[in-house]
Order: structure tokens, then C-alpha cells, then sequence
């Protein structure tokens, strides 16, 4: 699997990634956020940082409304209760019947019956896209036996690619697995990237906002989510290589991962995105 | 309307202001707030940095003894939900029975049915000051027919001017749009503020954050909510030009507004604070 | 009580500090958290950037499970609610019935009856450490009449001493007293620790974080929950005082304590820590 991590991405992927994030900065596309306590700060000065809008909404008293406001829907259930997961099922009811992209984040999914339950009951609702770790996905499609250590993934994403092709074939969606390279398919095509930095990990809800910038990207590029998805993982992994280059930890690395987001140019995208159909 | 952007406050404000920054960090008033996820930290960390003291407390069967304990009350409905609304009716009864002030966000009002009558139910018990965008403010007024799209302003705040007059006067308070110039107007005297950047805006919640610096103002301002307004607005905007001089994006500008609104001293307030009466 | 300030942890201490940490980094305990929403981002990232795993689960339906796969539990009333409340009764049964450590925040206990009655209905549940400042545990003992302002302490931690120790014999636990130098004792013996800077009370929920990371101690230090929370004192007050280094306010200083903590090398621990017996 070295050769996943050496790939380097043609030229064309970044030109085309960096279009993808003039896009998302044109049309400042309104994503209505349903997700964990945790996340709400990064995840919403992400998508700022991206150019996008966010809203985190999810009293169902005004989601029937707020969802046809929106371009795209994020849900997460990192805190998940069961109020909070019929408002997502209501958004989702919602953004499915506007035919809106939603994307699903399965935080933690495994660790509880409970919550294994409640994702599976979302992902019936045929999301456009799913995020996750490694873990998450093959608890997902059962395809790992292990317990999901919190919200961390204890499996190499490339371990993975397996069950993301299952899950994406069963769920007739998009399927991201995070990790050292992370993988996008749909079953068919794989598209792997190795934008990021290791330490990015140690940053909570890293991966809830990467999320929240799929649903940016996917926002603006309909039809097109295999490629929306692996450019918003490119684009955040490499705002985090830029950001990683001045931080002395974890919490600088997350200040300079936001400014570099807010700063990305084409000569950065164009030479430095790493995407590769696999 | 360009003399807004150019106008520069006398003196006399920059001292006023420095004087009304002294008496917050001396008396150090208790801010409860009951407001949005995404805000929390911000605003606590905001009230901390100027000195004063906040205290996230909504459930009801705390209300009364803590809102009796506080020195103002901050009322956001930025992640609303029927529960939450309750909770700040209750504390603004116990608020208005008890003379205290209380300031309005009334964040994405306009952009749901709920979400309006909430809002105009909560204006009904008569806030000190509100404080919103101009998209937001002409929303309440039913001055626009424009959707507020998120949480950002789609109007110039001068647009806004006639509907915060107008505001000011039905709902008998303090009506601050937020904009490249902040107007803050009691229905008849205006003051513009021009402080501030608009990187600003790339930073989520920095409107909530205001908003709880405005309660704290207004604390220890008793009859004077127009000015503790403004002062708070010119403030926070002051720090956020000092931090952007060395910053890299809106996440280092976060970090050094805060910095420089926890050390702002007499000489950067004195000569750099720009209000006027418009 | 100026030796307090003065005094030098031997050497021992230090050593004893920097094994614990390197603990916490090999072991990578999952700390389950039921905290308030104003701390939760800093308390993940707290945990995070010492080597923990971070966990926030509040759910009744899932705790059952998910208590039983942590290392420890964090239990938090900062912005509590009845409901909130139920969880973390239903956490701390679990973790009691399968004698997991867990660790009790009082936050502002003592400002109203309902916060106090059920900080004591969970302490009945013997917290295996409580952590607060000098006025929450006076609050909790009844050996203060003064009431509690916000979540700040209005007591010298060292006025508290015969109250923590009381506390500690009454609810047979371990109590932690922050403070210009920091109290831990099991109601007999006292370990003083003074590392730290007071500017880290002018960051939001350090308090709180500082809390999480005493759970991740005591996780992996089985028996011996008064050096685990004696050295996570230490060890957090140390980050902050590299932190405060290079920081110009409590913004920057949050975003280097946590880059500090992340960075702690041996030198520094076992030259730097401050612990000594009183």
C-alpha cells in the first residue's frame, strides 16, 4: 500500500480542485449543520474559513423551512440523543424530498447499539455522501468485529476499502474513510488522497468539519459528489500540510489549518494536491 | 454614506470609551447567557477577556435565583429549540421583574416562521438593547422581504437605519446593526461606529460575542444603554483591528482580537475609538 | 502561606510526574465526558493533546455500553438541566457498579439550590476525585455563607484547606482545590502544587479541562487517584506556564498551554513540577 502514500496527483486534479474551491467561494453555499456539541465551533469557522455558510439549526419547529433555505444538509451524531436524531431524520425527510445533498458523519458508530442503530436507520434515508474513519465504516457494514474506541479509528482506512465499496454499493451513496490516505468511492471508482498531516488527529472534530466541507462541496457541484468529496479531503488536508509547517502542536496547528483554508491559492492547489484514482 | 466609513470619533469618545472598558473590568459584572452552542466559548471567552464574568446557566429551575445573582442577561436564539425559548422567557420575566437589564441577538430571525414569532414574542417583554445585522433587524421591522440567508447579513447596515429607528421606537429599547459602520439608536439619537474588519465576519459568532460585550457594558452603565453600546461595539471592533494587524486569517484573528480586547489600554482606546453622532 | 508559592518539588516528584504522564500517553485512556457545552471543546482538546481519548456521551440509551468500554468518567454540571442531570446519575451507577474511577466538576455550585441539592445527590454517589475552586468546595461543605459568583472563585484555595479535607473524610474521596497553589487531599494527607499562571483563569473552562485531565490520570493510575490528580494539576499548570511564555493574552496563551501539553518533555516535567507535601 506504500504507493498510496507517494502518489502524487497530476496536474489536472488540482487545477480541477482548485476550481472546486473557487466554487465553493462564489456561491457561499448555506449548509444547514445538524451535529455534536463538540464540533459546532471548528465545523462552522471551517466552512467560513471555506468561503461557504453555515447554520446550525435543528429544532424541527423550523427545519421544514430552514432545509429549503439550505444547499446542503450535514448530519453528525457524535452526541446523538433521541431528540436531537428525530430532527435529523425530519431534515433529511426534508432535503430528500428537495432532492438537496445531505452527507453523513456515523461519529463513534459501533461503539453502541444504540447509536449503530440510529446511523443505520439515517443511512436507510440514502445519504449523498458518508464520512468516516476506518472503524466507523466497517462497523457500518459489520465488516469488523472490533469495538470502536470513541471516536478515533483503531483501522488503517486502507483496511477499509473493501467495506467502503460494499457500503457504497448497499447505500447507493458516496463513502469517504479518513486516514493516512483516505479513499472515496462509489463503489466502482476509488479515488485515494493523501493531503494532511498526522497531527491533525489530535485536533477534535478534524474530521466532523471535513465533513461539513464535503457538504460545501458537494453543495455546488451536483452530480458530481465522488469528486466534491475527495477535493474537500484534499483541500482541508492540505491546509493542514500548510498550517503544520508554523505550528509548535496541536492548537496552533488548528489556527494555522483555518488561516491557510481562508488562504488557499491556485499555485498552492495546483502543485500540491495529492489525488489519484486507484 | 461614505462619510461614515471616514469619520473620526473626537476624543471625547475615545475617552468616555476607556472610561466605560475601566469600569467593566473594575466591577467585573456576572453576564448570564442563554445562548447558541456554536457561541459559547467565544462568548465566554470574550467577556473574560474584557474583564467581566459569564455564566452559561439556562434550566429553569435555576432561573430565579441566578438571574437574581446576575448583573444583565444575554438572550441569543441562535440554535433555538421550544425548551430553550421557555428557559429565556422565564429568565426575562425574572430579569424585568428585578430591573436588570437583558439584550437581545436575535440571530437568523426572519429565516423560519418559528424562528420570527419567537423572536417578536421575546422583543414583546421589552429588551435594553437588540443587536443584529441589517438583514436581521429589518426582519423584526418586517421592513424587508428579503430571506435572511444564515446568519450572515444580506443588507448594509445603513440600509437598516430607518427600520432600527423604527424598531427603537415600537419596541421602546436600544435597536445596534452591526455593518461596516455599527449604528446603535435609541429612535431618535444615532451613533455610527466604525471600528473594526471585515475579516471579523470569517469568524463565527463574533455578532453573539459582541452582543454579551454589550451586556456587560450595559451592566455597569445603568441609564445609558445607547452609549455602553456603542462603547462595547467601538471596543470590540478595536480589538479586532489591533489583532489583524498581525494576523494570518480569521482563526489567528480570533485569537489576537481576544488578546487585544484583554489588553487594551488608554493610549490604542483614546485615539483610535471612531464614533460619532450621525 | 508565602511557602506555599515558594516551595520546589524534589526531583521525585518530578520524576513520579513525568512517568505518569508517559502513562497517559502509552495507555491512551477513553474518558467518557457528561460536561457542559462551554467546555466541551477545550476538554477534547485538553485530553487529546496529552494522549487521551475523548469521549462525549450523554445519552441514557447508550451509557450502559459505552461507560463499560471507558477508562474513566468526567462528570461535569456547568450547564446542567434535569435531563442532563438523569445521565449522569444513570453514567456514574455504571461506572460505580463496574468500579470505574470517576471525577466530579462542581461547577458554580452554591449559586442556586438546585445546582447544590444535586451536586450533593451525585457526590452521595462517592466521586472517586472532586475538583473545584476554593468557593465550590466550601459550597459543598456548608463552611461558606458567601455565595458563589459565576463560576470564578471569591476564596484563596488555601482558605479552603479544612473544608477539602472535611469534604474528603465526609464523602470518602479525593478533593482538588485549584487555586494560586492547588490543594489535593484524601482528608489526611495534602499535596500542594503551585505550577500554573493566573491568566489561565481568564480562558473559559480551563477549570474544567484541567478536571478532564485528572480522569485521564486517575484512569491509568488504579489505586492511587491522589498523585494521579496531584500530578494532572501539575503537569496542566506547567503547560500553561511554557504556554504563557510566548503568549500575549489568554487567547494565545489557551492556543499554546495545549500545544504545551502535547510537547511536555522529560526535562522539563521532572525539572519544572511543583508538588510537595503539606
Amino acid at each position: 500500500m506504500t504507493s498510496f502514500r507517494e502518489f502524487r496527483g497530476t496536474e489536472a486534479w488540482g487545477v480541477e480542485a482548485w476550481k472546486a474551491m473557487c466554487r465553493v467561494r462564489e456561491k457561499s453555499p448555506l449548509i444547514q449543520c445538524i451535529t455534536n456539541f463538540v464540533s459546532m465551533d471548528i465545523m462552522a469557522n471551517t466552512l467560513l474559513a471555506a468561503g461557504a455558510s453555515p447554520a446550525m439549526v435543528h429544532a424541527v419547529e423550523e427545519i421544514t423551512e430552514f432545509t429549503a433555505l439550505s444547499n446542503a444538509l450535514c448530519i453528525n451524531i457524535g452526541t446523538l440523543s433521541p431528540d436531537w436524531i428525530f430532527s435529523m431524520k425530519v431534515a433529511v425527510a426534508r432535503a430528500n424530498e428537495l432532492q438537496k445533498p445531505w452527507i453523513l458523519d456515523p461519529v463513534g458508530v459501533g461503539a453502541t447499539t444504540f447509536r449503530t442503530e440510529k446511523c443505520i436507520e439515517l443511512i436507510h434515508s440514502k445519504p449523498t455522501v458518508i464520512r468516516g474513519n476506518a472503524s466507523e465504516i466497517m462497523a457500518v457494514v459489520g465488516a469488523s468485529t472490533g469495538s470502536t474506541k470513541g471516536v478515533d479509528s483503531t483501522q488503517a482506512s486502507t483496511d477499509a476499502l473493501e467495506a467502503a465499496k460494499e457500503l457504497a454499493r448497499i447505500a447507493q451513496c458516496i463513502v469517504a474513510v479518513s486516514g493516512a490516505v483516505d479513499l472515496v468511492t462509489d463503489g466502482k471508482r476509488v479515488l485515494g488522497v493523501s493531503n494532511g498531516v498526522a497531527l491533525m488527529q489530535r485536533i477534535t472534530a478534524t474530521g466532523c468539519a471535513v465533513t461539513a466541507l464535503i457538504a460545501a462541496f458537494v453543495a455546488v457541484h451536483p452530480g458530481r459528489p465522488l469528486e466534491a468529496a475527495a477535493f474537500a479531503l484534499a483541500l482541508f488536508g492540505l491546509a493542514g500540510e500548510i498550517g503544520n509547517e508554523k505550528a509548535n502542536g496541536p492548537a496552533s496547528l488548528r489556527v494555522n489549518l483555518l488561516d491557510a483554508l481562508h488562504s488557499l491559492d491556485e499555485i498552492s492547489v495546483t502543485s500540491r494536491i495529492r489525488i489519484a484514482q486507484i
